[in-house]
């Protein structure tokens, strides 16, 4: 395998594990019957923060471990990444994101039966705002993907002792879910709601309903907006 | 004693301190009267993750530091363990796993009265599925310590520095509570289940009911199966 | 741009980024319709950890991150800082401070108006007692500020693996909050409180009451005591 | 000052910090209008480790911070500590607990007032068993403080990055508390115990009752046998 071609399949491998880790989480906590019902936000936000800690230590042996079109897209506008390799990494990505998907599925095959309500069902594949307003909540997305790169940016500017960073990384998905969650339920990753969200369409999931496609762009563009103006101000940090 | 030796006796040590400390919060949180009672799913994971990086620490100076007959069976099949050493570690993993059980007993010797329940008391010694579908639920472990290996499989490619693996795999474990445990429990160890339901069956507990054997075979079965796919997948990745 | 101007600039990013991700936690917890409405003081003392550890990450490689004028106060008393930068220092905190508030008023801008308690919204703008007794109060902010400021300090001592002392800032923080912050909510920050405060008397926020002014003055005093104090009895320690 | 003075200053220093934020956290839960009142086991548990990880960072740099006199115990009889030095550290230890709740005590100081229960404020003092029976009580502390000094002697094996020890410290005592200490509140330290009673017994704290010093042998007994098992059954260990 040609090292672009591990570097894609890095990302592919990573988003499903991430998806699968930090769905997971989503599910155990929202589905009827799950031990976990009712964990509450700490359990969501530790979940999605160890998902990617172990997501990136999966895949960045082979390739950088963006796992999430936003990052690659702010890396590529702050010079940090290739531009020929954005368009194959966020496809692998989608698609790691829709198979991740899929294996929550599987993982909790009986209690999609025992769990009557829709958008429960769709808030464990996808993100949907706490109080529709689609202005605020891209507004919200961009902020919270803004603070996702510039860290990501800022950390590459720090030496970490041999395997430190990836937990660096999940104490930053962690905060990122504990403070500006609220009000959309942090997508801060196109991958991480679109790749999902085609699963819940295709799948024959029990008691599901609509896609709620009319959101869907809000965790793209939001995210993709808040990574390049991360990428632009980073560029004017004196460093 | 000899270098196999030591390395047997230090997976029954890690796997007693585990299964002490991991089933000790299950006791800790379910048991009638303790002062964790009802501490929730982020309690149960907390401790469970804090229970394998100390048993980690507590038996990693002497061997590899398995304690799980699926990793070992991987480690096995992924050439990265002896496999005269297979059964010995999975033996001493197993009798670790009865008497750390066995300590849990004494450790919470007065609550077993005060507990009425025999599933709640047979909760703090092996994993029962919230909805029983013998198929499903081996699939969900299968889908759990798939993941378990395999990022062990993939800790392998990183450097950690000095002291820190222990704390990566902690979260690991923590993560895959979180995240996939909600439909079986995450059993994903046979020795952390069958150990445990030794004890159950041979202890004289208050109040307790029968060992639910009918369940016993998933949470073996499902974890070597997982084990083996993730030493299998591991070999087609080019590293 | 200089050395002290690029340092200045950094305590005004980090105290923003401070501000926006620890006032966006107690926001998210107690907010109405927000998705982590009553997380509890587990997701507000793990989010104040994370914040404070993702803000020295964005600024401690510009300058030295005390992100708290009560720090740069004990520092210079304590001869590990220079005096002619503690004012531009703290003027650049509280600056960032009111930033990172109105970032905060607006990534949850339609739960405002969604929340009709006046004193939760100045709640997740600045801190109030939970019983006011103003001397009392001052007392728990100085006890609360000592142990923040000696801890820096013996930090100051230890070697630090690369990238591991802002996790162990983080830890800190987490402490104090779970530890000594049941009475009065640990501003232990001058910036991180009288900024917001500033922030909410400014702001349009919907269902807004006073902000208190008549409290306003123990978060900052009893901060200035406490650093002051840390700093004089660490040139105790013979060391 | 000599290095035995500044090792004994250490001790009273650091379980003075480790009281603080440890009593602490039980009167943050516990002490009626705090705002982290009913925060649960994952505050106490979080809040203990933090507290540990913390107190050895502000003591270590001076001595070797046991903080503990079943710690201070065992590893003398293990031989990794002077005989002479052990009797004044358990006094610095026990002085340093006694300061350390009387702080708490200043610090939640309305908040006492507005408690009523006396076993409540007891109980941000000193531990007490959840069922009363004094021999499995006891049984339970020896086990708990027999995992802190096996684990403590391990530890001992590895090498650490500079600064991780403390934290790793810290994940052991969350995992004590999360797993062992349901039945009585793993004291597993007399100093943690009897310093805060002899406070307790001394101080003219609002509503509070007797000091119950029939239980208060129990944490004191419990631990130092669980220090004396743990070297003990160390030296058997082929290191």
């Amino acid at each position: 395998m040609s090292g672009d071609s591990l570097q894609i399949f890095s990302e592919f491998l990573g988003t499903l594990i991430l998806v699968l880790l930090g769905n997971g989480v989503v599910a155990a906590v929202s589905l009827n019957k799950s031990k976990a019902q009712n964990g509450g936000w700490v359990v969501i936000t530790l979940g999605w923060g160890a998902a990617v800690t172990i997501a990136v230590y999966v895949s960045s042996f082979m390739g950088p471990a963006h796992l999430n079109p936003a990052v690659t897209f702010g890396m590529a506008v702050a010079g940090n990444f290739a531009w020929n390799l954005v368009v194959p990494f966020i496809i692998a990505q989608i698609v790691g994101g829709i198979v991740g998907a899929m294996l929550v599925w599987i993982t909790y095959l009986p209690h999609w039966e025992a769990t009557k309500d829709e958008a429960t069902i769709l808030g464990t594949f996808s993100t949907g705002p706490a109080i529709r307003s689609l202005v605020s909540n891209t507004v919200t997305e961009i902020i919270g993907t803004f603070v996702l790169v510039f860290a990501l940016l800022a950390f590459s500017q720090h030496k970490f002792a041999d395997g430190l960073n990836p937990l660096v990384v999940g104490v930053l998905i962690l905060s990122l879910g504990l403070s500006l969650g609220g009000p959309t339920g942090y997508a801060i990753n196109p991958a991480r709601d679109l790749g999902p969200r085609i699963a819940h369409q295709i799948l024959p999931i029990k008691n599901k309903g609509g896609s709620d496609w009319g959101y869907s762009w809000v965790p793209v563009v939001g995210p993709m907006i808040g990574g390049l103006l991360a990428a632009l101000l980073w560029g004017l940090i004196p460093v």
